[in-house]
């Protein structure tokens, strides 16, 4: 079986050396100068590091057909050697987000915030991947991860700049920002 | 934080008697007199019991909003002091289900299958909890949990009934039936 669950911990060393971490909505979490990024036989909560979070890979749970197919078709797996930065984003939903109904939330995504649409014109440059927190009872919902080269890094900010101005990031109350280098 | 997370321990003794047991489709389990649903305040592995599986409550993952707020009106919670039978089915769908996307997986569970509106006649009565476990790498997908009067024991068969005739339930590649009976 492949691996779906990770944790990210971040500590005094490990793969990634932390370029910067900023807190862009509610409780900051402690500053710390790396990061590691480890693939978990099964839930045992591991102690280890500064702080650790946890996140699990799932199923696409809004992506229609048509997206799903343009997705496989040009996106690329992280690990790739040129990807010498990343980012480490935890991001946390309101309840009212999560009280709303799958057809709400699709249309407050797509319709309204064009996720998928904008996240694709940026690959392949930009590889990423969506780990789910929330249904395991940790402090975010989602952990999001990416990976590029130098020079997408621009790309990059202006991916984040276009989603966080999104009727979708409205819902968003925590938000931590992580830059990171390839050690 | 309300619980989201439960074991299901199959076990000689526990809260809920077993009925009976049977495969359905798949692998079996082992045979077992009794069963225990408790919640966990982790996602520490347990060890307790003969066999024991973990689901975790999540958010409603196809239900639109008029469908949402037609359950939320009138469906009741598990625990009724009248509902001394119950059944438990953990259910596993086949890869080519999970490879699907959104909307795909929405068009046969409801334009093709129906199965909130099946689920949906049965209330009151039938009350019900869907627990998932496919993302923290378990036997099955879901664990399926029923609890109902004595009286509504044939409504039950039905139910089930009908939807095992959906195409939706061609995607299931296991499922166990295991009827309950409160101690």
């Amino acid at each position: 079986m492949t691996n779906t669950i990770f944790d990210f911990i971040g500590d005094n060393s490990g793969e990634w050396e932390v370029t910067s971490m900023s807190t862009l909505k509610g409780n900051p979490i402690e500053m710390v100068s790396h990061l590691t990024k480890v693939p978990q036989s099964d839930l045992i909560q591991s102690e280890t590091g500064i702080w650790s979070f946890k996140g699990i890979i799932s199923n696409l749970r809004y992506t229609e057909k048509e997206e799903k197919d343009k997705l496989t078709a040009i996106q690329e797996d992280l690990g790739r050697k040129s990807s010498t930065l990343g980012a480490f984003i935890p991001i946390r939903k309101s309840e009212t987000w999560w009280s709303l109904a799958q057809d709400e939330r699709r249309k407050i995504m797509e319709s309204k915030s064009e996720h998928t649409q904008t996240g694709m014109k940026y690959l392949p440059a930009i590889a990423r991947k969506l780990f789910h927190s929330r249904d395991i009872g940790e402090a975010f919902d989602f952990l999001t991860w990416f990976e590029y080269a130098p020079t997408d890094a621009e790309a990059f900010d202006e991916l984040l700049h276009t989603l966080r101005k999104t009727e979708e990031w409205s819902y968003v109350n925590r938000e931590i920002n992580i830059r990171l280098k390839k050690v």
